[in-house]
């Protein structure tokens, strides 16, 4: 058995769970949990990457495939029954992010959704000369996008560099803001340091220096805590709902009305576009397109799955967005809490308020010889390297890290055994 | 009952079934048509816009989210052996084409598909004064996107016409190439008309005349005959995973390598880029990014729904691909018999080589009408207006057509019960 260690973390965890958050009830329904891995029972400390699935999610598929099929947008009565629910869908999407309908765009992921405002700005919204402002701490999602838009177009990238608790520096920002700004790009949270990112400072930086864009990465943010678009007053959100228990292939962007307009199709096709006219011109359109949401969903979505994730979003409100955010941030305390002391561990991310992922160094072992040992030896799922983050790496003088990411599912008693495998991989490995 | 005629085509389906066609299994393995509609049969008639599921679709989506789920592409046992799947899904896919895996790129569909062959033209390979040549059969999805990059760019975009049965002129075609052409899209077959392209001449004389890419939109021919890309000779092939019993958002884009390395990135992010660097000049990328197909497939993919579509490519091969067609096209056979000779009904698409569907007109009744009058009384699903085929509509003089298009699941009792219906429409309504 590991050993648990009595701390005032601890006592908060036991807390939240006497307080009634069902974690028992919550790991029997993700039916993945319960098998062995390496003949260990799976630990799945990877939810950072991507979350299991509850079985909510496929009996919806399933349903939905069996009995209800039909492609949405068509007249038949079937048809009409699934477009009811995809915007059904749509609405309790725009209800978790306290936004309305018109600004929920279904997209793959949150790498689409960063390609398509990316792309929107490439066709219409920058000029050479322009500035764009990403974050040392980008994920290359949220970084080559807006690198290629500027090449496209001539316009000047600026990458802004980070403190060494790993937090953007609010003034270094305001610095690089200029006349010339169109759009800062920025992550909620960091999927390497943990660092949730003060969006409300940051628009208001940038809204006050004119009509510049604020767009926010969520996709480390969105499966852990309540988000409000009112309350945070960026420009652009976007998340993958793969990373809270929904499909593959679905995300979602919210984008302000104002923007939105301003932004041409990305995708065209189908449903995106209204009259279509052969132009008696060479090289103009004579088309005219739908309204946002819509011009921005060309071809037939995923919305078999798309309705799914809204079968995932009931099954968390069920549980309770917010007890959720407060279960994994006691988790994520203890974790750091247990790590910390360990000699030859050193945590990459210190900053105070964190998404419940603990990254760190190993002293004397590379990252990845030390996921190899608990690949090979334990049931433990984790990841090491780079993590899409070369930029950000390079700036720590690191190559690469390991990162636990935990979810609503994991327990103290897995971070125990964690913590145990951890300094049995330092002996082994050292 | 319904109306069964003898006729030579008739004897064709019932030569088919009794050599063993497994219709009746293929209806048990799709719970979906036993469904009631307005409180009658379902009749599924609308396959061009999407195809019912098998039910080994659901049960390996089933496995996969609930016993098998990782994200690709990282080190732990579980994801590795996703990753294995999601790549053997690659090879069953250039199986299926008789293409290899380096040239399949799994995109959202078919509309994905042109998008991406398109923006990459848009960004790198076309310049002012180039021409691309479309057709006036196009859906709008192989329209919208080649305009946009003719837009852009300021190219050419020249719509070949079609002849009065719905084919393309191959001499018109030769004419309308020069020296400047650089991209031919063109359908396979038609979603409106059922014409089947002579895509090996399209190809023969494209690159007769120089190097000029020959893009197919297979989004109604791959679900309905074998499609093989070293037969057809083109460059570019796309096609949607849902017309064909598989999930929604899953596609298929097939590329040769000499043009696949030529385009630029798509959507960029994840597992698409090999190295990232800050450039050190402004508007340059220093980024390197993986071969093809991986350089098109930025972000995390709907890969558990790709997976799920190898269980449909068995499934479809288990029944034989070309069966599939012999039945299909014996059906449609019978339907156009049953149709053409009933008063005020006139065909629309009458080439020789035609995907099973088929388009009509009502004299006397608007299409939309005669839905409608579908719609409320009877369990047929159809699809009826312009089909998103607005300038062949226009050419065509036509408001819009009811179309009826089939799959490996229909029967010739359900096109008897159809052609009733049709003629009681018609006696209501007209």
């Amino acid at each position: 058995m590991p050993t648990t260690h009595a701390s005032a973390t601890l006592d908060t965890v036991q807390q939240i769970l006497a307080q009634g958050y069902p974690l028992d009830q919550i790991r029997r329904d993700f039916p993945a949990l319960q098998q062995q891995v390496n003949g260990q029972p799976l630990m799945y400390l990877d939810t950072a990457a991507s979350c299991h699935k509850p079985r909510v999610l496929v009996e919806r598929i399933q349903q939905l495939y069996l009995e209800q099929y039909a492609k949405p947008h068509e007249k038949h009565p079937m048809s009409q029954a699934i477009t009811g629910q995809l915007e059904h869908t749509r609405q309790q999407v725009a209800d978790l992010l306290n936004a309305s309908k018109e600004e929920i765009v279904f997209v793959r992921g949150c790498t689409e959704g960063i390609n398509l405002v990316a792309t929107g700005f490439e066709r219409a919204l920058l000029q050479e000369g322009d500035e764009v402002i990403v974050t040392m701490m980008a994920h290359h999602s949220n970084y080559l996008p807006w690198e290629l838009a500027c090449h496209q177009t001539k316009a000047l990238l600026k990458v802004l560099p980070i403190t060494g608790s790993g937090e953007i520096d609010l003034n270094q920002l305001a610095d690089a803001i200029t006349d010339k700004t169109r759009l800062i790009a920025v992550e909620h949270s960091s999927h390497v340091l943990g660092t949730i990112n003060p969006i409300q400072q940051i628009v208001a930086l940038a809204h006050k220096r004119g009509n510049i864009a604020v767009f926010v990465d969520g996709a480390q943010a969105a499966p852990h805590m309540p988000v409000d678009m009112r309350e945070l007053g960026c420009d652009f959100y976007t998340f993958s709902a793969h990373k809270m228990g929904g499909p593959s292939g679905v995300g979602v962007l919210y984008g302000r009305q104002k923007w939105l307009k301003k932004l041409p199709p990305y995708q065209l096709g189908e449903e995106m576009v209204d009259k279509v006219s052969i132009a008696r011109r060479v090289s103009t359109t004579e088309s005219t397109f739908q309204d946002p949401p819509k011009r921005f969903e060309g071809g037939t979505p995923a919305f078999v799955e798309i309705i799914g994730f809204g079968a995932v979003i009931d099954y968390l409100n069920g549980i309770g967005r917010a007890k959720i955010q407060q279960y994994e941030e006691s988790l994520l305390h203890y974790a750091q809490e247990q790590l910390e002391p360990l000699e030859r561990v050193r945590i990459v991310g210190t900053a105070p308020e964190k998404e419940p992922l603990v990254s760190f160094t190993l002293e004397g072992i590379e990252a990845t010889k030390a996921e190899s040992w608990f690949n090979e030896h334990t049931g433990i799922a984790l990841r090491a390297g780079e993590l899409s983050a070369q930029p950000l790496m390079k700036s720590l003088g690191l190559k690469g890290v390991l990162r636990i990411s935990l979810g609503y599912f994991n327990t103290v008693q897995e971070i125990d055994q964690f913590t145990d495998a951890l300094q049995q991989c330092i002996r082994e490995e050292g």
